[in-house]
């Protein structure tokens, strides 16, 4: 059995007899009832994902996954490939908005080379490259079977290596110039959502390039139509390496009982890839924010997801996940440090 | 000139000619422009209203004010009057949510008794009763126009006393069992909105309780019809004493250019006052999130107001502030800390 199949057969979905347990001490503690509504939830989420009744609090750590696209040969987005690499060195330099903001929720940060199309080399970079760069998506398959799945597994390995690592939340993100662009298509394939509903303005392109990029879409999804069959197959035809490093973290995460943080636009193309390769790894997400980018709501209401935050982000990078993640971490020290009733010698609501 | 008289002269709106070089440096930074949403817009209100357009990180304090109410007596709350000295002690204590909250923000807390019914003595509480709770105003005034007016300017006071010791970023918080009641009664006068479109449930009000609370604001409003004349007349007559003390405390803030993150319901109350008397107040103001009580929603689109959160929050004391200080604090060290386009090295938008 492959690594891919072995993950997939390891995730469960979460044992919700924990819950009375859970909810028995959310509702002692010093408040009315419910009242620190998605708090609760998000700390109800975390233990039960962590089989946990008494969390500390989460050891956090951020992958962001590189990868560049050959469709981007079709003016699909504002800026040119080689900014890919460039922010790689950005991220690497600790410049970017992703690496402000995972040291402000106090999270670790990896880059991972996926497959930027240029040869990369940096001080703390990991090297994955799968591929240099897909193939035009709009000419023929973005990659291989073979090459897609060796991307998951890619994705899983590094989870597995947060979990040995102690980490007990994890987060997505992603950098690649046109990676709006599979992204897209694989969810009007995957969710049955016509594509020009869904098709956003990436980093900022304007009327006519967003033409573009909807026909564009139109004819990946044409010319790959027959090999639009299953998860691993729509993934290798129509999406990218960095999509699919993100999907298999996610799995392989799972499958370890640790939940995932997922960013925005990119992130979620890579979750509902996995939803689609096994449903209960849903358990084990928490959606950050709600992208500015077009589509993002819709497959937000399609999936029935509510995120987090809701701050006009649209950069990508996990820059949304690691907001959330400060969020999850209050959740989790309002379960551990807040005073009970009994304790504290509160009276509790008239009945 | 009157204390409360002379704050409300001192307060401008902000200096918009600083906007220019702020928008400058947030479109340097090594992101599409705009990309960060809200984080952006975050950065540059706090480095406007603080007149700084190079800030460091927000010196934080948050203000519980404390106070009982003698509308308590019609049966409004779902808890007895006696927890508001009971959490006032679990605040002083550090068990409460709003400790463990502002603890993970980094902000200072301190507990004011503005007016609550018992006698009160604990370590670290800054007692300044105005009044041992106000009256019920289901059967007249909840107070005198010199009782409000003195709870205003201890709030003024409050605020000054922290911008004296550096806090640049302030927050408010309320306990008072009852205070959604005058709270409803403030919005439905200042902004003309109907008594049951915003009355809600409180701390956990049944079917019928919610009615004798709408029939008890409705009677308040009608007995005190005559008192209803201007903002310092019509908070005595149905406000309460911690609303007043919010009210005074952001008026304080404002006065000396520093930015307050308002709470939820009630404190979104003492902010309504406060710009019901000053409209240029409103520069100062985070409004932090988005209540799950039924009326805040309405008021936010009255008054046109985005919050920063959106969690299904009903708890008061200022626990949504001091989550939404965490996300002001991410947005000025975005602001501070990332890479510019120029220093990094990578390329910008196709033109």
């Amino acid at each position: 059995m492959s690594k891919l199949q072995q993950t997939l057969e390891a995730i469960k979905t979460v044992d919700k007899s924990l819950e009375p347990e859970i909810q028995a001490h959310l509702d002692d503690l010093t408040k009315p009832k419910g009242s620190l509504g998605r708090l609760e939830e998000l700390a109800m989420q975390y233990c039960l994902a962590t089989k946990n009744v008494k969390p500390e609090l989460p050891k956090k750590k951020i992958f962001c996954f590189a990868g560049d696209h050959g469709v981007a040969d079709e003016g699909v987005s504002a800026f040119p490939q080689e900014v890919t690499p460039q922010m790689v060195f950005n991220m690497l330099a600790g410049g970017a908005a992703i690496n402000v903001l995972a040291r402000n929720a106090g999270a670790e940060l990896a880059v991972v080379d996926m497959g930027v199309a240029s040869e990369l080399e940096g001080e703390g970079l990991i090297s994955r490259k799968v591929k240099a760069g897909t193939e035009n998506m709009a000419k023929g398959p973005a990659m291989t079977v073979e090459e897609a799945i060796k991307a998951v597994e890619v994705g899983i390995e590094l989870a597995e290596g947060a979990v040995a690592d102690g980490f007990t939340l994890l987060g997505t993100g992603d950098m690649g110039i046109a990676n709006t662009t599979p992204s897209t298509a694989l969810y009007s394939v995957y969710l049955g959502i016509t594509v020009k509903d869904i098709t956003g303005r990436g980093t900022g392109i304007d009327d006519d390039q967003l033409k573009v990029k909807i026909d564009v879409i139109e004819r990946a999804l044409d010319v790959n139509r027959h090999l639009l069959t299953d998860p691993i197959n729509i993934l290798a035809a129509v999406g990218g390496l960095e999509i699919a490093g993100i999907c298999g973290f996610i799995l392989g995460a799972a499958a370890n009982n640790i939940p995932v943080m997922v960013d925005g636009f990119i992130s979620t193309a890579g979750a509902v890839t996995a939803m689609q390769m096994k449903t209960e790894v849903r358990d084990y997400l928490f959606f950050s924010h709600m992208s500015q980018e077009k589509g993002h709501r819709v497959i937000m209401e399609h999936i029935e997801a509510r995120p987090v935050l809701d701050l006009d982000l649209r950069l990508g990078e996990g820059t949304g996940g690691a907001l959330a993640m400060t969020i999850v971490d209050a959740s989790v020290k309002i379960y551990s440090e807040m005073a009970t009733f009994s304790s504290a010698g509160v009276s509790e609501k008239d009945d």
